[in-house]
Protein backbone atom coordinates (compact mmCIF):
# COMPACT_ATOMS: atom_id res chain seq x y z
CA UNK A 1 0.00 0.00 0.00
CA UNK A 2 1.36 3.61 -0.90
CA UNK A 3 0.91 5.91 2.00
CA UNK A 4 1.44 9.20 2.22
CA UNK A 5 4.88 8.58 4.18
CA UNK A 6 6.00 6.74 1.75
CA UNK A 7 5.57 8.94 -1.07
CA UNK A 8 7.46 11.43 1.27
CA UNK A 9 10.31 8.81 1.91
CA UNK A 10 11.09 8.02 -1.46
CA UNK A 11 11.10 11.45 -2.49
CA UNK A 12 13.35 12.02 0.52
CA UNK A 13 15.15 9.20 -0.92
CA UNK A 14 15.92 10.52 -4.43
CA UNK A 15 16.75 13.77 -3.32
CA UNK A 16 19.44 12.77 -1.02
CA UNK A 17 20.98 10.98 -4.09
CA UNK A 18 20.58 13.74 -6.25
CA UNK A 19 22.37 15.78 -3.40
CA UNK A 20 25.27 13.11 -3.15
CA UNK A 21 25.84 12.31 -6.92
CA UNK A 22 26.41 16.59 -7.39
CA UNK A 23 28.57 16.79 -4.24
CA UNK A 24 31.13 13.85 -5.19
CA UNK A 25 30.87 15.23 -8.75
CA UNK A 26 31.74 18.37 -8.18
CA UNK A 27 34.47 16.44 -6.02
CA UNK A 28 35.91 14.08 -9.11
CA UNK A 29 36.51 17.13 -11.31
CA UNK A 30 38.87 18.86 -9.24
CA UNK A 31 42.56 18.73 -10.39
CA UNK A 32 45.19 17.11 -8.21
CA UNK A 33 49.04 17.77 -9.35
CA UNK A 34 52.29 17.36 -8.45
CA UNK A 35 55.00 19.38 -10.07
CA UNK A 36 58.51 18.32 -9.45
CA UNK A 37 60.93 20.75 -10.26
CA UNK A 38 64.72 21.22 -10.24
CA UNK A 39 66.00 24.76 -10.13
CA UNK A 40 69.52 26.42 -11.03
CA UNK A 41 71.53 26.87 -7.26
CA UNK A 42 72.52 30.04 -8.44
CA UNK A 43 68.95 31.60 -9.26
CA UNK A 44 67.67 29.49 -6.47
CA UNK A 45 66.41 33.01 -4.29
CA UNK A 46 65.15 34.67 -7.30
CA UNK A 47 63.45 30.95 -8.11
CA UNK A 48 61.06 30.51 -5.12
CA UNK A 49 60.18 34.88 -4.71
CA UNK A 50 58.84 34.26 -8.63
CA UNK A 51 57.30 30.82 -7.66
CA UNK A 52 55.56 32.43 -4.47
CA UNK A 53 54.54 35.61 -6.08
CA UNK A 54 52.31 33.03 -8.92
CA UNK A 55 50.93 31.28 -5.88
CA UNK A 56 49.95 34.30 -3.88
CA UNK A 57 48.69 36.15 -6.79
CA UNK A 58 46.60 33.18 -8.43
CA UNK A 59 44.95 32.24 -4.93
CA UNK A 60 44.42 35.82 -3.99
CA UNK A 61 42.85 36.39 -8.00
CA UNK A 62 41.72 33.16 -9.41
CA UNK A 63 38.21 32.05 -8.00
CA UNK A 64 39.48 28.19 -9.06
CA UNK A 65 42.75 27.88 -7.77
CA UNK A 66 42.42 26.49 -4.83
CA UNK A 67 45.70 25.26 -3.00
CA UNK A 68 49.27 25.28 -3.25
CA UNK A 69 52.28 23.52 -1.19
CA UNK A 70 55.39 24.61 -2.48
CA UNK A 71 58.46 22.37 -0.73
CA UNK A 72 62.29 21.27 -0.90
CA UNK A 73 64.49 18.90 -0.16
CA UNK A 74 66.20 19.74 3.18
CA UNK A 75 68.98 17.59 1.66
CA UNK A 76 69.23 19.23 -1.80
CA UNK A 77 66.71 23.00 -1.78
CA UNK A 78 67.13 22.79 -5.51
CA UNK A 79 65.01 19.83 -5.47
CA UNK A 80 61.06 21.48 -5.52
CA UNK A 81 57.85 20.15 -5.31
CA UNK A 82 54.58 21.82 -5.66
CA UNK A 83 51.51 20.35 -4.42
CA UNK A 84 48.72 22.08 -6.63
CA UNK A 85 44.55 21.71 -6.13
CA UNK A 86 42.22 23.07 -9.26
CA UNK A 87 38.61 23.29 -9.05
CA UNK A 88 38.36 21.63 -13.06
CA UNK A 89 40.18 21.74 -15.59
CA UNK A 90 38.44 24.78 -16.90
CA UNK A 91 40.52 26.78 -14.38
CA UNK A 92 43.17 25.47 -14.90
CA UNK A 93 43.00 26.17 -19.02
CA UNK A 94 42.53 29.49 -17.37
CA UNK A 95 45.02 29.53 -15.09
CA UNK A 96 47.95 29.30 -17.48
CA UNK A 97 46.32 32.41 -19.52
CA UNK A 98 46.82 34.53 -16.51
CA UNK A 99 49.39 37.62 -16.99
CA UNK A 100 50.65 36.33 -13.48
CA UNK A 101 51.60 32.49 -14.89
CA UNK A 102 52.66 33.91 -18.31
CA UNK A 103 54.97 36.18 -16.15
CA UNK A 104 56.12 33.09 -13.87
CA UNK A 105 57.11 31.28 -16.61
CA UNK A 106 59.03 34.31 -18.40
CA UNK A 107 60.91 34.95 -15.31
CA UNK A 108 61.60 31.40 -14.49
CA UNK A 109 62.52 30.16 -18.23
CA UNK A 110 66.34 30.14 -17.36
CA UNK A 111 66.38 28.74 -14.04
CA UNK A 112 64.19 25.72 -14.34
CA UNK A 113 66.51 22.62 -14.98
CA UNK A 114 63.70 20.19 -15.38
CA UNK A 115 59.87 20.02 -14.74
CA UNK A 116 57.75 17.20 -14.54
CA UNK A 117 54.17 17.57 -13.62
CA UNK A 118 52.09 14.35 -12.38
CA UNK A 119 48.95 14.04 -12.16
CA UNK A 120 47.56 12.45 -9.35
CA UNK A 121 44.07 11.19 -8.08
CA UNK A 122 43.38 11.31 -4.56
CA UNK A 123 43.64 8.17 -2.16
CA UNK A 124 42.49 10.10 1.31
CA UNK A 125 42.93 13.59 2.33
CA UNK A 126 42.84 13.89 6.79
CA UNK A 127 43.52 17.47 8.34
CA UNK A 128 42.90 19.07 11.23
CA UNK A 129 40.02 22.19 11.25
CA UNK A 130 41.63 24.86 9.81
CA UNK A 131 44.55 23.12 8.29
CA UNK B 1 60.58 64.85 23.48
CA UNK B 2 59.19 61.51 24.70
CA UNK B 3 55.35 62.04 25.27
CA UNK B 4 52.94 59.30 26.36
CA UNK B 5 52.30 58.22 22.59
CA UNK B 6 55.84 57.38 21.91
CA UNK B 7 55.90 55.04 24.94
CA UNK B 8 52.44 53.52 23.87
CA UNK B 9 53.94 53.20 20.35
CA UNK B 10 57.46 51.34 21.20
CA UNK B 11 55.56 49.13 23.62
CA UNK B 12 52.80 48.29 20.39
CA UNK B 13 55.75 47.97 18.14
CA UNK B 14 57.72 45.56 20.73
CA UNK B 15 54.65 43.28 21.65
CA UNK B 16 53.86 43.63 17.92
CA UNK B 17 57.60 41.75 17.20
CA UNK B 18 57.70 39.42 20.19
CA UNK B 19 54.37 38.24 18.43
CA UNK B 20 55.31 37.93 15.03
CA UNK B 21 58.13 36.31 16.28
CA UNK B 22 56.67 33.07 18.50
CA UNK B 23 54.50 32.90 15.82
CA UNK B 24 57.43 32.29 13.06
CA UNK B 25 58.99 29.70 15.95
CA UNK B 26 56.07 28.15 16.35
CA UNK B 27 55.65 27.69 12.37
CA UNK B 28 59.37 26.38 12.13
CA UNK B 29 58.78 23.74 14.81
CA UNK B 30 56.56 22.00 12.37
CA UNK B 31 57.81 18.81 9.99
CA UNK B 32 57.04 18.75 6.46
CA UNK B 33 57.12 15.55 5.18
CA UNK B 34 56.43 13.51 1.94
CA UNK B 35 56.46 9.90 1.87
CA UNK B 36 57.41 8.14 -1.90
CA UNK B 37 55.67 4.46 -1.33
CA UNK B 38 54.98 1.67 -4.02
CA UNK B 39 52.93 -1.01 -3.22
CA UNK B 40 52.24 -4.23 -4.61
CA UNK B 41 49.69 -4.06 -7.40
CA UNK B 42 47.48 -7.16 -6.89
CA UNK B 43 47.09 -5.39 -2.55
CA UNK B 44 46.58 -2.16 -3.85
CA UNK B 45 43.05 -1.92 -2.43
CA UNK B 46 44.00 -3.39 0.99
CA UNK B 47 47.29 -1.16 0.73
CA UNK B 48 44.40 2.00 -0.13
CA UNK B 49 42.32 0.95 3.19
CA UNK B 50 45.01 0.33 5.60
CA UNK B 51 46.36 3.86 5.16
CA UNK B 52 43.10 5.39 4.70
CA UNK B 53 42.14 3.83 8.39
CA UNK B 54 45.97 5.08 9.85
CA UNK B 55 45.38 8.56 8.54
CA UNK B 56 41.92 9.32 9.99
CA UNK B 57 42.29 8.07 13.38
CA UNK B 58 45.53 9.64 13.59
CA UNK B 59 44.15 12.76 12.77
CA UNK B 60 40.90 12.32 15.37
CA UNK B 61 42.86 11.47 17.72
CA UNK B 62 46.60 12.97 17.88
CA UNK B 63 46.78 16.36 18.39
CA UNK B 64 50.02 17.08 16.82
CA UNK B 65 48.97 15.27 13.51
CA UNK B 66 48.11 17.70 11.76
CA UNK B 67 47.60 16.81 8.03
CA UNK B 68 47.60 14.47 5.51
CA UNK B 69 47.35 14.16 1.42
CA UNK B 70 47.50 10.66 0.16
CA UNK B 71 47.77 10.71 -3.64
CA UNK B 72 48.68 7.96 -6.48
CA UNK B 73 49.80 8.54 -9.57
CA UNK B 74 46.85 8.44 -12.44
CA UNK B 75 49.82 6.76 -14.71
CA UNK B 76 50.31 3.97 -12.51
CA UNK B 77 48.41 3.88 -8.94
CA UNK B 78 51.01 1.70 -7.02
CA UNK B 79 53.21 5.31 -7.03
CA UNK B 80 51.66 6.76 -4.06
CA UNK B 81 52.77 9.98 -2.65
CA UNK B 82 51.73 11.21 0.86
CA UNK B 83 52.34 15.00 1.69
CA UNK B 84 52.45 14.83 6.05
CA UNK B 85 52.52 17.91 8.26
CA UNK B 86 53.36 17.19 12.17
CA UNK B 87 53.17 19.77 14.89
CA UNK B 88 56.92 19.40 15.38
CA UNK B 89 59.30 16.23 16.30
CA UNK B 90 57.64 15.11 19.92
CA UNK B 91 54.46 14.83 17.74
CA UNK B 92 56.01 13.10 15.35
CA UNK B 93 57.70 10.48 17.60
CA UNK B 94 54.33 10.08 19.65
CA UNK B 95 53.10 9.02 16.47
CA UNK B 96 54.81 6.18 15.51
CA UNK B 97 54.12 5.00 18.60
CA UNK B 98 50.30 4.30 18.44
CA UNK B 99 48.78 1.81 18.24
CA UNK B 100 46.84 2.97 14.82
CA UNK B 101 50.17 3.34 13.36
CA UNK B 102 51.73 0.05 14.55
CA UNK B 103 48.92 -1.56 13.33
CA UNK B 104 49.42 0.13 9.60
CA UNK B 105 52.82 -0.91 9.74
CA UNK B 106 51.99 -4.27 10.59
CA UNK B 107 49.22 -4.90 8.40
CA UNK B 108 51.20 -3.24 5.25
CA UNK B 109 55.09 -4.64 5.85
CA UNK B 110 54.05 -7.36 2.60
CA UNK B 111 52.17 -4.92 0.41
CA UNK B 112 54.95 -2.01 0.51
CA UNK B 113 57.95 -2.63 -1.93
CA UNK B 114 59.30 0.71 -1.54
CA UNK B 115 59.43 3.26 1.16
CA UNK B 116 61.36 6.40 0.66
CA UNK B 117 60.69 9.56 3.38
CA UNK B 118 61.89 12.98 2.31
CA UNK B 119 62.29 15.74 4.77
CA UNK B 120 61.25 19.17 3.30
CA UNK B 121 61.50 22.88 4.05
CA UNK B 122 57.92 25.27 3.11
CA UNK B 123 58.82 27.46 0.33
CA UNK B 124 55.12 29.05 0.12
CA UNK B 125 51.85 27.42 1.06
CA UNK B 126 48.93 29.62 -0.53
CA UNK B 127 45.46 28.41 -0.74
CA UNK B 128 41.74 29.65 -0.23
CA UNK B 129 39.51 29.38 2.98
CA UNK B 130 38.57 26.34 3.90
CA UNK B 131 41.10 24.13 1.49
Amino acid sequence: MITKKTIAYTISAILTILIINTKSMAQDHKIYRIAKITVDPAQLDKYQAALKEQMTTAIAVEPGVLSYYAVSDKKDATHITIFEIYADSTAYQAHIQTPHFKKYKETVKDMVKSLYLEDVDVIGIAKKPGM
